[in-house]
């Protein structure tokens, strides 16, 4: 602590992201990135922003990547709101649509930055806890709010809640903001968005980093009614006029131009990991069942920190959280074949 | 209005950027771009990014970034914060050094992006007025307040302080952060950086979108004592781990390995300056002496209104500020030579 800190910092708990080793030859299944590269269309758009444009500020309102996102989705490019990564539209979010006063909610088991936002723009919340089976309960989202917001598929567990349970999540907060952070819905879930225009307090994010393999582009973006949006404006043009460069703009422009290869990519990723989650419950695991890009697993019988520390020791990586109900679990990403194969060899021997 | 908005958001004002108009062959000096497009080493350090690379998150540190910035301004890399932009770090300033109960103070006339910070945190501030010359008077700093910003050079007038003035500045308020804003400070002023060491409440916050020509790209940074520093590490990750791109990351570190193309391009501003005041001073205007790559300038007779539509009649941007002290003055970017060349004969022909 120090005199020139404002009070409130010493309080914050930051985000504590998953390591990103400077090491190579590491198999990093710990931050589920996508084993595949961009498009070759992406990799082209980007190099030919490569130029002296770089001098003149990017377009602040990112007016043709909304289109394009806004017609990918069938919705109007005033429904699209851009930001730095899902990361910062959430903080967005936390600040212009969760202040009211009364603790938000989210599950016990989630997106562990959640709290931190919390901290951040000191917002109450109060954890619905997770059935035993780790799923999401709808009924549990029915009591005073201040907003409501949930990954789904949800993480780190990967389960997935169907729609006809988030619309019940909605029907039951008519006047509070539901937020359905979607970062992992290409993985075989469906999105929300189809649902923006049937309910005024639906908010769907998604981000580039994961289906769209442009973790290190940082993209993402919200979906909802048109005053929802305008909420989220006003917060960032009180913050930073030009979130995402003149690079990142047309990179995740030409993302959503080339449906053939996100198809394969995603399809690559669903069909490794019904692969790996049959060799982990070979091995032993219990494995949740997953609509991500990657599975959340215990074994029957050795410790998680055991395990992941064996891991570590033959090079590959994966996340455990040390936290209730979890401490148990590995979070492994979804890697290449040769990856999984390293993975599922490197437990074997443990 | 919605009932889903945190009712904050209501009294946001947001910051209008300078406009981007998309159309071709304007003469656009109201954004205080660089004339000068980025290094070749530049373009070729992002190039070798565009790659397969993109699908991983970038490093949340930007660790070999802040070594290259600190090794170049002879500070330690855990003294150099790293944002997008310097708007983002001016964000994340106000978040976490300036909220300590009293009135921040800032000029008068300055970046119109401060008062916005203050509505989004929900600081007070008080304005110190200008000299009737447009010059910050270090003594009208001497009172009590929660901290101070200003620019050096100031923005929208040009004007630069000298750095023993600075430091008065700094002696009279050792216990708040003074924070030295110099995104013009290449185009002929000295930078604040030299005296961190000396003075614990300094923080200098510079940008790479002017003098190195990359404000398409959004990286700027804040070089201060590690514990201030420290702050805004702790605020930065309560927001968003990740704020640089990859492509952002490499291109502002070549931006510092080629000290000769930075120092043509500002040179080559600085010269222009200088004939682009002559020539506005012939045509009836007052120039304010300018250490930045603009002018700030208004005409003995004729309104800063009506000569800024008449430009723009003719394809020629400036910008123009309608507040108290300053309605009548243009704020005129420095161009190329043809650019300002376009803009002294469209106000010659007005």
């Amino acid at each position: 602590m120090s005199k020139f800190w404002s009070p409130l910092v010493n309080d914050l708990v930051p985000y504590v992201p998953g390591e990103q080793p400077k090491m190579a030859n590491l198999v990093k299944l710990n931050t589920n990135e996508n084993p595949f590269g961009p498009s070759p269309r992406v990799i082209e758009a980007i190099r030919a922003e490569v130029n002296d444009g770089l001098r003149l500020y990017p377009d602040p309102e990112g007016e043709s990547l909304r289109q394009t996102i806004a017609a990918y989705h069938k919705v109007k490019p005033e429904q699209v709101f851009l930001g730095n990564g899902s990361d910062e539209v959430l903080a967005h979010i936390f600040f212009g649509l969760f202040q009211h006063g009364e603790p938000i909610l989210f599950p016990d088991i989630t997106y562990s930055f959640y709290p931190v936002y919390c901290g951040l723009y000191n917002i109450e919340s109060k954890t619905v806890p997770l059935t035993e089976s780790f799923e999401i309960n709808p009924d549990d989202f029915k009591q005073p709010n201040g907003g409501v917001i949930f990954p789904n598929p949800n993480a780190p567990t990967g389960r997935y809640l169907g729609l006809q349970h988030v619309e019940d999540i909605l029907v039951a907060n008519p006047d509070r903001v539901v937020v359905v952070d979607e970062a992992y819905v290409d993985f075989g879930g469906e999105s929300a968005i189809t649902l923006v225009d049937k309910y005024p307090n639906l908010l769907v994010c998604q981000t580039l980093s994961k289906a769209r393999s442009l973790a290190g582009l940082r993209v993402g973006f919200a979906v909802g009614h048109p005053d929802l949006i305008e909420a989220l404006n006003r917060v960032k043009n009180s913050f930073n006029s030009y979130p995402l460069d003149r690079l990142a703009l047309a990179g995740a422009k030409a993302a959503y131009e080339d449906e053939a290869w996100f198809r394969k990519c995603c399809d690559g990723v669903i069909s490794e990991r019904e692969r790996v989650t049959a060799a982990l419950e070979d091995l032993g695991f219990e494995v949740l069942p997953s609509k991500a890009n990657f599975v959340f697993a215990r074994h029957k019988e050795q410790s998680g920190e055991v395990l992941a520390r064996g891991l570590r020791e033959q090079g590959i990586i994966v996340r455990r959280f040390n936290k209730p109900r979890i401490s148990e679990f590995l979070r492994i990403t979804i890697g290449t074949v040769e990856q999984n194969d390293a993975l599922i060899g490197g437990l074997r021997s443990l």
